[in-house]
């Protein structure tokens, strides 16, 4: 049996002179990035240059909306009303197919960034409102969330196509939600663990939680970092564990 | 014979708990209105509302983008780039979009702001970077521009509809500039003047500057204020002279 | 008997070309005004100004440091950590401290803002944290706090005077915190009503709830707002009734 | 003969999640700081963090103020009034003063960065009014400016202690001033041509144009980077150049 997967990261996150150390090269191994907007992270400029680059790798291209925090880098949770979340993620779709459109190139995905992700992950009517926003732009996007999520709930719910997303490095709790990184055990840093823990997500839509049972799950995107040393590393280690598990690699 | 023009004002500049005093009946006037894009002023929220307003007046909706500089309201020049102004542009006109694209209405047109259309006036590297942006995101904008601007003759250049725009209550110089703000004579405060003035760049194509000579002149769309407390008085009183001149008010 | 209390205002939120409606009239009223720092509201020319005017009407000034998120005004809660609350109290107090340098005047007190101030009032880590910032920019300033808040008992804990707040507008509930904003009987419009209800936490520490308890409150400072068109009718009012009842207005 | 030079470079440049690549162990060779202060770069936490490690390495710390433009890191020019600089200027002295309070610590210097710094060079009221905000929060400190530049004649026209900059790795023109970072040899990329232009222009006076004039200088500091990979390498040779030639590295 051949299975399939999209394998996303995070890109386009600096911000004038301000550079992370994201690998350019991550973009041969992933199908989907996930372009930050300017709220949490990112600039015109660096957005068109980002823009740029994933089309040269014939990557798929994802708005990455976030808080209007630039130095928690929307990573703080705020108290924002579900019309304020609809309009800001309106708002940084619309900046972001800009670019794309000058590119005469479509757009694939939006996926929520860090604090926004979470809320919206636990939030119904923070989800709601997302959800209606990418609707409403265009009902041809993909809506990415946390898998099993409010927010993938409500994206299914309006008719959106909805891509259920799961975590390489990242352990889960019996609910199937991702253990908070508060929490010791929040993070896995073997990679063998982390890969096989992918792969068992992706073959038998399950996961094993930090208590030992084993939780259903759907797996139809996995996120990988794209910054730090080890990011290359991490990602021709796992997309070679998937060409032995006939798991193919491929947008959504 | 009859005369067209169209009538244009700012509009979304409030930002949060801070509003401006914007006058909403003025877009019962206008045939066009300036929207800010969250730079200089405005903010998702705003965006949103403003755009409904608009269309609820039946008023033909433009992007406003300007620097980001909202302490300074876009009103100080900033040292930018070509690059950094073309990529500004199509952020701000982007976000723009996404609002009306919820709405399934058009943008007619692009109006740089403040500081960012004074430097554009001058400047013929940042005024084609600002007309190759609106002419990326898409051919059918229409470039609103100081009229014979270097912005104007880079939009014509490039092979958009550019509309040239005077102002009401300015005065000119015998270069066709407008005098600047920090001379005494800059402003015209007499309405009749002002309403004169407009009626002879509308139906003579011509002003006469400061210095008492008649200067040829293309005037396509009008600018005047929507905040303030005359600004419906005044919106009023024009729009009565127009209708004795023959003088019809038309998006461009 | 005579009684005594603080009677302060928010001042100085304007910010760039948005001006709120501030009445500067109100500093003939108050004897203590707490100034935005640039965070949620304010700017630096602003709070010069606004420094100037309150020394020029006799009035005690303070710090009121807000979230960095002007475009919500500093309401809405961010899940900021206790350690950048100190850090964020301490930019802003010296901010603000600096243009009181200028004019030889001293900071009598520092009053947090908007969530910032609420999210103090029941997070004991959050206020132990705001309470060490003012402590160690200087052990002369009175801390602000709502009356019978952690972030009242942090300032007393570690030795600062302490102002215990109330609000002339709003009710409270039987435990002695302020109804929410989100009920409909959160706020007092009867200024008849507003005004008993201070004149008996001043002259009788106590409050009657919402649930029609007397519940036990110090009083030491009251807010009245500064903005609004009602803002100097409110205040003449106020400290009309305050003459009748023995109760003298001074700075803490 | 024994000669004495301050060495300063920057510090507290990071935002948030964006880290400069400072070299921490720079400290060990500078005699001053200068500490970003939240506008062009830097915020609450990294200041405080930076202002400790400073006092550890016994560095003499002063306050780096730059124009509120973080995505361009400050080095845009913007059109500001004299009276905004001197606002911003205050403002953001204060802030940095307020953790070095906490520390029970002094501030030497203030120095304005980048496009500030550059404008102030050229702008005498600019200059005038920069020179003003450092006198009017403290008599005591020093101003860093240009040497031979009419920031540096303001401030001692004022009455400040005033300090002469000069630069290792860049070429001078005739006239006194820096080549513009636009020409091809603005900067100097051979570590010992750099170093022997120091020694000289400490020891002499005296700097060689690019024009090959002996131009006259005063160099009470010199500015050496702290980011980059070779800064330490480059901190090591001019340190154990100045040993060779009796300069002793001291504060201002």
């Amino acid at each position: 049996m051949v299975y399939q997967v999209d394998l996303n990261c995070d890109m386009g996150e600096s911000f004038g002179r301000y550079k992370l150390s994201e690998q350019k090269d991550i973009l041969t191994y992933v199908s989907s990035a996930n372009i930050a907007c300017g709220f949490h992270a990112g600039d015109p400029t660096v957005m068109r240059e980002t823009v740029q680059l994933a089309l040269e790798n014939g990557v798929k291209i994802g708005a990455h909306p976030g808080l209007p925090d630039l130095n928690g880098f929307g990573r703080r949770e705020m108290a924002i009303t579900a019309q304020q979340a609809y309009d800001m993620v309106i708002y940084q779709i619309g900046a972001l197919h800009a670019f794309l459109t000058t590119y005469n190139a479509q757009m694939q995905h939006v996926k929520p960034h860090g604090a926004l992700y979470n809320m919206a992950a636990k939030d119904k009517e923070l989800a709601a409102a997302i959800a209606q926003a990418v609707n409403d732009f265009s009902t041809n996007l993909v809506l990415y969330a946390l898998s099993g999520s409010e927010l993938a709930k409500a994206g299914e719910k309006i008719g959106l196509t909805t891509a259920h997303e799961v975590f390489a490095d990242r352990t889960y709790q019996s609910d199937g939600s991702l253990t908070s990184r508060n929490e010791n055990n929040a993070f896995i840093t073997n990679r063998e663990q982390a890969v096989s823990q992918v792969i068992r997500m992706v073959t038998e839509s399950k996961v094993i939680s930090t208590q030992k049972n084993a939780v259903p799950l759907k797996a139809d995107t996995i996120c990988i970092h794209g910054d730090g040393k080890h990011a290359l590393e991490f990602a021709a280690y796992i997309t070679d564990a998937f060409q032995k598990h006939n798991i193919r690699i491929s947008p959504v």
